[in-house]
Formats: C-alpha cells, structure tokens, sequence
C-alpha cells in the first residue's frame, strides 16, 4: 500500500539498524484518517470472505481492527493478555512466547464470542515471529469457527511469521507494507 | 443517550449486586456501530471546544477514543501502561492507583506526542474512582496543554470518580450514561 509505505519512509524511524518505531503514527499516536485508508485496504483484499468478526489482540491491534471493521460492519472482539477480575472463566485460552519480553503468556477470548458459523478476520498492526497471530488462530479452530484471513499493517518479511503461520494455517495473509529489511538505517520494502 | 442505556439494560450483567459486565458491546467484544453513535455524541458535546488530540489509555478506552477521534478529526494518543522496550525515555509520566488490583501503576505518554497547543479530550470507558482519568488530565498538564473536556461511556455514579476529578480539575464531563446503583440485580440510571 503505497501511502503506508510512503508515510513509513517519512516518519519511521530505524534504531540499531534492527528496530522500526512508528509510533508517531501507528503504535502511540495513531492517525486515524491512515487508519481509514488502511481499513478500505483490508476491506477491498478480504472482500470476498464474508468476514462475520474481526478478532485482535490487545492493545496496540484494538484501533486498526475497530477502524477497519467499519468497512466489513462487523463487531471486533480483542483477545485479552492480562487476567482481568470480570472475564469470565468460560474461555478460550493459548499461550504465546513473546520474543521481545522472552517470556510465554496466556491470550483469553470468552467462548460467547465466536461461534462455529463466524468468519472471522485476524487485524493486527505487526506481524513478526507470528506467534500472536497463531495464537489468535488457533482460538479460531478452538471455537470451530472459519479463518478468513490475517491482515497485517506491517509485516517484518525477515522474520519468519509468514512461514509459521503458514505452516500450521494455510490461510491468506495480506500485509499492508512488508519490510525486507534495513541498509545503513534505511528501510527496504520487499 | 437513550440508545447506549437500552443496550446496558438488554446486555449488561449486574454481578453480585455491585459489578456491571458489559464485556459483549463494550470492553471484549466491540460493537462498533453503537460505537459510532458514541462518537457523533460526544462531538456533540464537546463541538465548541475545538479539540485537536484526543487522550486515553489503553486497552479498552483505545476502541471508543479511534471511533470518536473520526468525527472531530484529530489523532489518538493513548497512554502506555506497561513499560516497553522501544518506548522513549522522554516521557510524561503519572502514577495511577488501580482499585480492582490494589496497586499503583504507571502510565506514559511520549513527550513528542503533546504540545502547548493541543486542546486534548480525554476520552474513556469507564469512570469509577477517576485515578484513570485524573492521571490523563496530570499528564495534559505537564504538557501546558489546554484540557478540552472529559468524555466517558459509562460512570458510576455512586462512586467519588466525578467528584475526584473536579476537585482537581475544574473540567467539562460528559458520561453517556451514569449508573446511580443496582436494585435487586437491577441497573438504576441517575
């Protein structure tokens, strides 16, 4: 998607040749007016899925998956990470290995939420090692629900989560921007 | 709003005579059209104010503040409150005391991301005892922005939230729908 690209080259900022921070627009600050254009984006390549729900993760998935969910008119349910007093003991659980905090951590969904007749569509912002987005995946099967697909804003294409994902789902996944790489702190897109 | 308190009385679960669960419209599952409605509401009152940044926290006050932040216009900052590790060190920080978990925490907000110019609506979820939402408006005020007003989904109204935060904070705030108490598992709007 060439404005996201775009907007990346301009404000995107590489640290350690390794890290991109685009939290003046994606991550912290949003811009919700991108957000749009990007849910249009998900709406025109997911068209054909007669997506029913779009299930995220929280927090930083919550505000692509709800501006986007405007073009399918479909709720979004988010997967919870922390244990909260009010969720329900009903749930779909699965454990995920975080990379960045080298740590495991249990993503809840209650099981009202998703039903064998949803079709449902995995939002989220990054897509990295791809252990978040199996995790929401496999919530998916759990509930006997169907996978529409998986969007993803930006997708690190030198991680290998395409290639996981893939391997235990072989569902289509549609990234926004996919970055191959960086060259003396700038960012090649793929 | 009429529309918003149906939906508490259809949906919502009183619990134990003192906690109110609306996790299938509200905070787990979205209901983004009533979102929609949320947002043109809180334009409505808050029209003269010319906001230009809306503030909240995450997770679940992300979903209403993105769906608002379309009818006036302007980017969503949310604070952070968990420490990550590409979050700069040039922070507002504020610490926020959590009833529901006994503890104190902190919340961040990239410095880059308010100015002495930005008219900030806080908007959230939520108003029990306004530690939340008192930390937004601490943070507003470190930036020597102007604080445009408070908008909440739904208050409690017989907790000291509203009082709290006016003691410290002389500002406009709108809750959608403000709950005076529960009756034999009834919900009683003020």
């Amino acid at each position: 998607m060439q404005l996201l690209k775009e907007r990346i080259l301009q404000d995107g900022k590489v640290i350690d040749n390794r890290i991109l921070k685009v939290d003046n627009f994606l991550n912290h600050q949003l811009d919700i007016n991108l957000f749009n254009e990007m849910g249009k984006e998900f709406k025109k390549r997911f068209a054909s899925k007669n997506v029913t729900k779009i299930l995220t993760i929280e927090a930083s998935g919550i505000a692509i998956a709800c501006i986007t969910a405007q073009y399918f008119n479909v709720p979004v349910v988010f997967a919870k990470k922390h244990e909260a007093g009010n969720l329900s003991k009903d749930v779909y659980v699965s454990e995920v290995y975080s990379f960045t905090k080298d740590r495991n951590y249990l993503i809840r969904v209650d099981k009202r939420f998703l039903n064998p007749s949803d079709k449902v569509l995995v939002i989220d912002d990054f897509l990295a090692q791809g252990n978040a987005v199996c995790g929401l995946l496999d919530i998916i099967q759990a509930a006997g629900a169907e996978i529409a697909g998986v969007g993803i804003v930006i997708e690190k294409g030198f991680q290998k989560g395409r290639e996981v994902i893939l391997k235990k789902y072989p569902v289509q996944i549609e990234s926004l921007a996919v970055i191959e790489g960086f060259k003396d702190g700038n960012i090649v897109f793929a």
